[in-house]
């Protein structure tokens, strides 16, 4: 085992750091964010940085990259305040991470990745219809971090589709029959496999 | 497929909701954050929203449920300026699992888990010597999320152990050859198994 320091990875061509650092910390959730402008163009982004702010209210994060022109995802989202999160299966990945390609914002992504929207009343915004989980939020805050132009925002749920079947007695989702896969990187897509389910620890 | 609504997650009994919203974005990183107070005493917790914020300078977030008096994670971490991310394996993530007890502070869930600690000069922090993937990280930028009490901690990475045969030539790290595994809600764990690595996404 071997230290990498910090001067090494300052040292590290770009591209190498950027793939470095971005798969160092494992296999993250990965999914396909849905948003539309007051055209109602519709926008596919793929996003790997989702985490968990609380349950109740129902809070959701994720990041956006330093704002550039091009960004019409999250200019949509201020735009509307909507978005969704839809779960991406190995059926269609290969469609789906072409939606990180950078389209201009008059192409959607779903056209260009033969994605299908599902729009619904309750949301601007269109879920995936390929999606086994598409999850429908409001912008609730956003973070402005200092640190190098990134954007948090924070989303309420504002509803969840999904078989009913897949959620278990406790509430737990099945995520294995959902087939939801994960990504390491920017590129490496993964299937996840039970390892367990382990009771809650008491000291 | 059904709309579980914002009134239907609302009225879900509160375990349950926890549950459900823990577990409904999918399988997510998992590592144990290691921390030390003045006086050397070693302090582990188990945490599953790490997220990606930026590569140069490299920095990480993680999120901190509301402050609570035991939250020694996050004191340890205002007191040193320092922390650890500790990747999970499957030979030991019984044990890692049980690290997100409630111990006392006085307790060192090392001891309690039956882990290694592996201190190194660059930082004060404990490393956990079973992981393959282990990240020192020092105090960046604190974001106190209004909606809920929540903390968003960002880190800067300091230096990162790891066997350098597990990076690629373009910087990506294997996580299947480093056996990282993942969590899906609080207490499900993940294999995670190589479905495809895809081509930069060109429009």
């Amino acid at each position: 085992m071997e230290m990498i320091t910090r001067q090494a990875i300052d040292q590290m061509e770009r591209r190498y750091r950027a793939n470095f650092i971005n798969s160092v910390t494992g296999c993250k959730q990965v999914h396909l964010l849905g948003t539309v402008n007051e055209g109602g163009q519709a926008n596919l982004a793929v996003v790997n940085s989702v985490f968990h702010v609380g349950a109740n209210p129902a809070l959701l994060g994720v990041v956006f990259r330093p704002a550039r022109a091009e960004n019409t995802s999250l200019a949509n989202i201020r735009r509307t305040g909507e978005y969704t999160l839809n779960n991406i299966l190995p059926a269609f990945y290969q469609q789906a991470h072409q939606a990180s390609a950078a389209y201009p914002p008059e192409v959607s992504e779903f056209e260009a990745c033969r994605l299908t929207p599902f729009y619904q009343e309750s949301i601007s915004a269109p879920f995936v219809a390929e999606s086994s989980i598409q999850i429908g939020l409001k912008l609730y805050e956003e973070l402005p971090l200092k640190a190098n132009g990134t954007t948090i925002v924070i989303g309420e749920v504002t509803g969840i589709r999904l078989n009913a079947e897949l959620i278990a007695e406790d509430g737990y989702v099945d995520q294995h029959t959902a087939g939801s896969i994960s990504v390491a990187g920017l590129d490496s897509y993964f299937i996840n496999e039970p390892l367990g389910r382990l009771p809650y620890a008491k000291g």
